[in-house]
Order: structure tokens, then sequence, then C-alpha cells
């Protein structure tokens, strides 16, 4: 593996009100003092220099990304137009890298997932561009530590051998969100994995594959190829974002090819997919109260709280056990940890009443 | 009775974060259009014009006093240097009276109470100075409606006729809050009222109490009724605050008093001393939510909620029952309705932290 394409197109509805569309999810510092994507950079830094990291972003974010990653050479930065879903991102950062290294091995990685074990992290990659080199679409598959129905889960075929020391194999089917009792099937059996969204390919093959099973990409990314680097460049991306499929690389091209293969890893990965799970990321005691942010807080009688205070104000709590309360300068959310899953449905709302000031 | 004495002085910190030091409860519109000071006058109004109302309030407070009841007479607010507990503001709203006018016959109201029946609560006073007249220190007696442990509790004694066409007693003593089975057998017994610290009594009486009971209020006084309405007013006012006992009428006075009567009514009197206190009195309905204030709202999956919200913020609430939000500028609170009584703890904790800008 030999380059990176780290995505950092996504909204993070479900960490609202900090998450905003000016200022999503991988561009907080949800975790520490970093930003998610400066810790998705670093993660990486043993294995690859900024020189050979290409990020891709929405528009609205570009300037935002350069300050978080001043090192990142200018050209390394793909501004997408609009928001498109994975797969038009993919086939435009292998687009743009074939024309730089024909031979390149990349790794897929979204900008806004919890990874514990950086080592273990990196050894994975390496791995992985091994099995890639045999021509297959690698996925990161995550060894499952409860039945959760909120992620995709990858069940493996047949062994490919191993690479790095793990056990790779071919995928057997990649499976939508379960319900209960299929998630518990799924992780009883041994054989299912959590499709993470990392993926590890030869740009040959990933746009080989894109092309026979997704014509339209092709068809589309052609005019941007011919204009790379010309001053038709953002032009012709413009165009291609007008027709290109909106969908997910999982859909147009994972779940339909034939030298798909799952790579299991146990390296503490996570989502980060809701104000809980970060809460129970960064606790070691669930009983205590978890307190983020530049404000103040007075916590009475109160335990198993996350809590995020802003500059200036004060969040006071009585009486309350595991509850969510993230207090901004122009919003405050309170949810049980239990319904942090349904914080998307508030922001739904905000788009539905036309309350843009607040997204 | 022909002057009403409105104590203005109080600081309501159970409804923090809105009621503060510098805009206490009485000051606050918490419930509807107009302030509880505002709508304590209007209750007044036909019985006495406000030529006949004497305003007490903190020197903090005086500015937004004249403003809230522009139609007082400047003569007519009282303002102390200090907050001395009631029973100084009292005796000297009495001893201010008596130069004005020596046969007074003044009520006592705290300016932060609610009261849904204005028709008889005037008929109440009204009913109080005939007993007065009689050389009494009337109390009203609210009927208890439950057990309640958070009031003062006064015991009927022997009949004194009626007034009115109501019945007056005797107090044969008055009661601390008590704890649930003492405050049950009270309300069982049908002789026990609540204290609402509302009076109707003579000046002469209340002054010559006061001169019995607790010397040393009319040896501190005695300086500021020779110089009042002269230019060493306030001089003489700031040494007798500085020696008066600080303490309530209850306890200097009426607790010892033998000319103590008690007259009972059922006016729909609450004293709003909490957040849930003040959402019980505007729901009609404990299941839904109510929501105030000039803010924006989503509620999800949510019941029996108040929330009240700032100009330019959004409270969002997912999967919650019975909870309380405040959200104001500079702080939120949340506790549960049952645990309303404990804001109280909030704001010694931000005294005891020294956090003067939120309180």
């Amino acid at each position: 593996m030999n380059w990176a394409v780290i995505m950092a197109g996504g909204v993070g509805t479900r960490l609202w009100p900090r998450s905003r569309d000016q200022v999503p999810k991988q561009f907080l510092d949800l975790l520490g003092q970093q930003t998610m994507l400066q810790e998705t950079v670093q993660r990486l830094e043993p294995l690859l220099p900024l020189s050979r990291v290409l990020l891709v972003v929405n528009q609205d974010h570009a300037s935002m990304a350069r300050e978080q990653i001043p090192g990142l050479p200018a050209e390394n930065l793909l501004i997408e137009p609009a928001r498109r879903n994975t797969a038009p991102c993919i086939a435009l950062a292998a687009t743009v890298l074939r024309q730089r290294d024909p031979a390149a091995v990349m790794a897929v990685l979204p900008a806004d997932h919890y990874i514990a074990d950086g080592p273990g992290f990196r050894r994975a990659i390496a791995a992985g561009a091994q099995v890639a080199a045999g021509g297959h679409l690698v996925t990161l598959g995550i060894t499952p530590n409860q039945p959760h129905t909120g992620y995709g889960y990858i069940q493996r075929g047949a062994p490919l051998g191993e690479a790095g020391g793990q056990p790779a194999f071919r995928v057997q089917r990649f499976a939508e969100k379960p319900d209960q009792d299929t998630a518990r099937h799924f992780v009883d059996s041994g054989e299912y994995y959590w499709n993470a969204g990392i993926f590890v390919w030869q740009v040959e093959t990933i746009l080989g594959e894109l092309s026979r099973l997704s014509p339209s990409f092709a068809a589309a990314l052609a005019g941007v190829a011919a204009a790379w680097q010309s001053p038709r460049q953002a032009g012709a991306l413009l165009a291609a974002w007008d027709c290109v499929p909106q969908t997910s690389i999982d859909y147009a091209v994972m779940e339909k090819a034939t030298q798909a293969a799952v790579l299991p890893v146990d390296i503490g990965w996570d989502d980060v997919g809701s104000w809980a799970t970060l809460s129970d990321l960064l606790s070691e005691d669930k009983q205590s109260n978890l307190v983020h942010g530049a404000g103040l807080h007075i916590l009475l009688d109160t335990a198993g709280a996350y809590v995020y205070t802003s500059p200036g104000r004060l969040v006071a709590v009585v009486g309350m056990e595991d509850l969510i309360v993230v207090d901004t300068p122009t919003a405050v959310l309170i949810c049980p940890k239990d319904k942090a899953q349904a914080v998307r449905e508030v922001v739904k709302r905000l788009k539905a009443d036309g309350l843009e000031e607040f997204l």
C-alpha cells in the first residue's frame, strides 16, 4: 500500500448540535485535543508521508481542512462540489491517483472513526495491501464484541491464506444492518464481521470493477480524467457530479464484486456513531460523569452523564442518570444515553422546519 | 383596610436560572404576560388605588420596580439598603405609614405569590380588616389541599365570630414546616392552615406588639421615624439597618403575640416555590409539555416537560419524561420535576464556588 485516501465528506448528524453542516463531526475535537481528521492523518504517519495521502472534502470545508492539515500538498486535497456518497468520492480519488501512479495501491479510510490500536491498524492496512496485490478488493472486517444492530456485517467465505500473520478470507456476502436476533446469530456464528468501510485495493482493480459493475461511473469520470490539472478541471468535475450516481461503494461495487476479500481485525474500532458511543469510549467507569468543553458545570446527585459545555455558559444538572447534555452557543441537546440514536430525528425535524441556522 | 404593603425583597433561588440576584422571581413574567409584582398590584386595584400601596424593594431593584409599576407615587416606594427578612421590612413600612395615617389598617402581601381567585382574595383581605379593627393581628390561613411539607402551618383556636361571611379564629399555634406524617395529621385534623405570609392589622397594633415583643425594633426605627422625609432619611435608614435584627415577622411577633387571629381562605393560592409548581399551575394536563420563552424548541418522544427557551437559542429534548429545562442566555438547568426543590442547592454551590456572574 503506497497511498491512502481519507474521506472527510460525512455529516455526523447524530452528533448534533456540535456536528453541524459547517463543521461536521470529523473536523471536531470530539475525543481529545485533536480533531478526528487530524487523528486519522496521524494514525497513518508511521506508514505513509503526507505526500502520499489524498484527502477528499466537500467544498464547504476545504479551507478548514487546509487549516487542520497544513502539511498536506495542495494537489492532494480533492474537493467535491457536492455530497454524493462514497462511490463517486472513491472513483474520483482512484481516477486522480491512476494518473499520478498507475500501479498505486490505495487504502480508503473514513475521517471520523476511532481506532484504539494504532499499530494494529497499520499492520492490518499493510496486510491488506499484500492481499490486494492479488487483485482482491479488501475490506477490514471488525471482530464484533456485541450484536450491534447499527452496522452492516460481512460474512467470510473460503480462506485466502495469511497476510502479515493474519488470515484473510473471500467475502461470502455483505449483510445489511440486522435486527437483534439476526445480529446475535451473526456474532455467535463467528463468521461475521462489522463492515467498517475501510478498504485496500489496487487503483486498477477498483476502477476496473467500477467500469464493469457501474458503467455510468466510467462515463462520468472520463471527462474528469482528461481535464485534470488543466483549466477545465473544475468544470469537468462539476459536470461529472451532475450525472454521477449518488451511491455507496458497497452497493456500487463490493456487494457484486467477485474478488472481494475480508481481513478480520480487532483494533478497538468504533465509528463514534452517537453521543452515547462517544461517552462509552471515553469513560472507564460508566457510573461517573464525563464533562467536556470550555464552559462551567454543576452536577448534583447525577451519575453516568455526558456533558459538553461551551465558553461563558453554565450547565447545571440535578438528579439525573445516564443523561446526555450537549450545550453549544446556540442550541442545547438533552436526551438519555439509550435514546442517543434518535438525535438524527432532531436534525430531520430542523430540516423539515427550515431552521437552517441550527443545522 | 385602607393601605397595602407589598414586600418585593425576596430572592426566589429555586427558580434559578431565570430568577437571579439582579432580577429575582417577583420581577419576572413567570406566569404570563405580566410580572408577578405587576399581577400582585393589579389584584389589589379593585380594592385600593396605587396611592394607598407601599412597595418595599431592595435598592438593587428600585429602578426596575419603578419601571414595572409606573403609576406608583415616588413616596410609596420604600427602598431597603440591604436584605433583612420580613420583620424589619414590615416595621419600616408600618413606621412610615403611621406618620401618614396613624389610624391606618394595612395588608401585608408578598409580591411573588400566585392567587387564582382574585375576588376571593379581595373579600378575604376586606374581612381581615374587620377582624383587625378589633386589635387582632390577622393571618390568612390557606385551606390545605395536600400534606405539603414545604410550608409552615397555623392551628386555629377559639372562634372569633364571622367577618364578611367567613369565620375567624384565634391562633392556637404556629407550626414549623412539618415532616410527612405530621403534615398528614395536620391536614386530616381540619384545624390547620398553610401560613402564606399574608397579614392584615392596624399599624398601631403591629408597632405596639413589635415594641413589646422585640424592643430592639422600636429602638432601631425611632431614628428612622424622626428623620423620614428629611435630608437625614437615607443616613437614618442605613444606621437602623446596621443594627436591626434580621428575622421574620412570624418569629419576631406572630408566634408570641396574644392577639393573633387566622382567617381561613380557599383562594387558589400558591407560592410558586419551584419550577415543578409553576409547571403544575399552568398545565391542565400533566402529560402534555409546557413550553415558555422566546426561543425555539424541538421535543421528540417527550411528555410532561416544562421547557423555557431564550431568544436565538434552541432547546432539543429527546425521550424524556417529567423533565424541567430552563435555558437562559448564560446557563441551562436540567432536572426532573420531582427534584425541583434541589435547585436551591445549585445556587448554594454557585455561591460557594464564587460564580457570581451566574447568580
